[in-house]
């Protein structure tokens, strides 16, 4: 019996750029679907924004129906403010999927950097390098979106630890 | 001519309890509607949380119909990862009200302090007194709904300055 694959969407939060990257598992192949980055402009209001962010989401799951979705778990040190900003946009992106009926994943930075890279302090270059040799067919065009699809592959991991091979596919 | 009143709904945030409360302002007169506060179990995931918050306020705005919607703007300066919790469910409490076509305002926490007591440093004490003699009516069974009224009072002051007094009504 042939089992149905998986999809999951990857989302990064941000008040600005969220991106977004969908992968399939089927066996222990990994597939890239799509991926993306929804830019809102930072002439509205903040609470425009959340809605626009809300509505790009709630877009891309009716789009691509994804089985389950996992965020990343980031925190600024640096100040209270662009933290809180940050979580704004964050409980849009678990609000979102939670609210279609998927379970929500969350992943420290640094295992997600772990998982694509084997170093928990990879930068963004090294991040871009492995998403292309896992998924050769995905070609993000932003930061964000490959965080995305970074972010995907680390759930593809961990959601049952051993069944999946980290091989381009 | 009469002019209608304008309905204020003010919202104090929290990943366990989100406080809120409606005010009608009628030419300087300030009315208490109601208050409360919607409580979410520490049980559920993250994700279940914030649809639990969403789904209470979307009730919330459709019973009151609110003109305008208040949130203040705190942020924990202990710790980046309690200031990211709170901006999730900030982020929930200010999407509601824009989704459904509010302008949202957002008010630091010393000015609604200042406002309803008159110094930025009132404890939460001074806060329920002054609430009590403000809106004789309003009995808040919390904190949170406390925190909700002061808010919807402050943006009741600022929204168009000097248009209101705050005289116990």
């Amino acid at each position: 019996m042939m089992a149905r694959p998986i999809r999951i969407l990857g989302i990064d939060p941000g008040l600005r750029r969220t991106g977004w990257g969908v992968v399939d598992i089927e066996g222990n192949t990994l597939r890239h679907v799509a991926c993306g980055s929804h830019v809102v402009s930072d002439r509205l209001s903040l609470g425009e924004r959340l809605v626009a962010i809300h509505d790009a989401l709630v877009a891309t799951v009716a789009e691509f129906r994804p089985d389950e979705a996992a965020v990343e778990a980031t925190f600024v040190n640096v100040n209270g403010a662009a933290t809180l900003k940050l979580g704004q946009a964050r409980g849009i992106a678990m609000l979102v999927p939670a609210k279609a009926g998927l379970s929500v994943a969350e992943y420290a930075p640094n295992l997600v950097k772990k998982t694509i890279v084997g170093a928990g302090h990879a930068d963004k270059t090294q991040i871009r390098v492995m998403i292309g040799v896992l998924l050769p067919k995905a070609e993000p065009q932003s930061d964000d979106a490959a965080d995305a699809l970074a972010i995907a592959i680390c759930h593809a991991h961990h959601r049952k630890s051993g069944m999946l091979k980290v091989v381009a596919s």
